[in-house]
């Protein structure tokens, strides 16, 4: 398995998968390590809803504006954040995105790829989701989550940036 | 180095830090790391401001109610987000957050360990950081991260729940 570091580097959000089931071993291991996020105050406000029939998904790209990436992909997860449990209001989009970055490094670490697609802060496509899903009033769909092998390997990015470094002051 | 998964199951909060220095580079080496997160749209809204003066140190801390993780820390990292930049209102702290996962698992698998402390969405303490480093109007001081070497090994926790995990539906 790649180092920590060569799997951050090499993250990239990939829009096209070859025709390959993904073992739900493989699932499993990235919803734990989801769920190995820190959280404010460890509340873990997160759950996740996991999509591998095909009609089902192609249904949710029709749902969702940029989602592209759901054409070829063989699973799609919806990471949803749970209101009453987040620590503070406005803090399970934190703690979410937290969950889905371990998510993502943890795909490309076993070898597949990923791409992230925001539902929040979008609040008809949030409406969408929750009408569609028959989710609870505290269950708010926060991001889709595409998961398969790549078509194409994507190159290292160019990303760092000096001019966003600051020491001791802004 | 540590593999990506290890990397994700052994980080934790760490809030007591030993006495000494962390290199100029391996700071250098976790800014990169922040900065090769996702972003909406690709359009990196972070800013990283990087603390490592005592007394600075400090003072910050006084200014957070849960900055513990600082009194012995010899590194404070203020991660900020950009509104100028952000994809759509609302977006810099999903971004930001990303960013800071990737910090957290790289400075734990370059032995290094960390501990998140939001700013956001605490209004009071947002003004109080904006105010104290005058940050111009559209960077917002998003959450500091401690950086250090633990003074003691955590023991990695149990974090999986399977009634987080859905199937197909809600």
């Amino acid at each position: 398995m790649e180092n920590t570091i060569d799997t951050i580097y090499d993250r990239r959000s990939v829009r096209k998968y070859i025709d390959k089931e993904v073992n739900p071993d493989i699932v499993d291991e990235i919803l734990r390590a989801g769920m190995f996020a820190p959280s404010g105050c460890n509340k873990q406000p997160w759950h996740f809803v996991v999509f591998n029939e095909k009609d089902l998904i192609q249904e949710i790209k029709a749902m969702h504006p940029y989602a592209s990436a759901l054409s070829t992909a063989p699973v799609c997860i919806m990471v949803c954040g749970d209101t009453e449990k987040e620590m503070a209001p406005g803090f399970y989009q934190v703690d979410c995105s937290a969950a889905i970055e371990n998510m993502l490094l943890c795909a490309k670490a076993l070898g597949l790829d990923t791409c992230w697609m925001g539902i929040y802060p979008w609040e008809e496509t949030m409406a969408d989701f929750t009408k569609r899903f028959e989710l609870p009033q505290h269950i708010k769909p926060f991001a889709l989550i595409s998961l398969g092998y790549a078509e194409n390997k994507t190159p290292r990015p160019k990303r760092y940036d000096s001019s966003r470094i600051h020491y001791n002051k802004w």
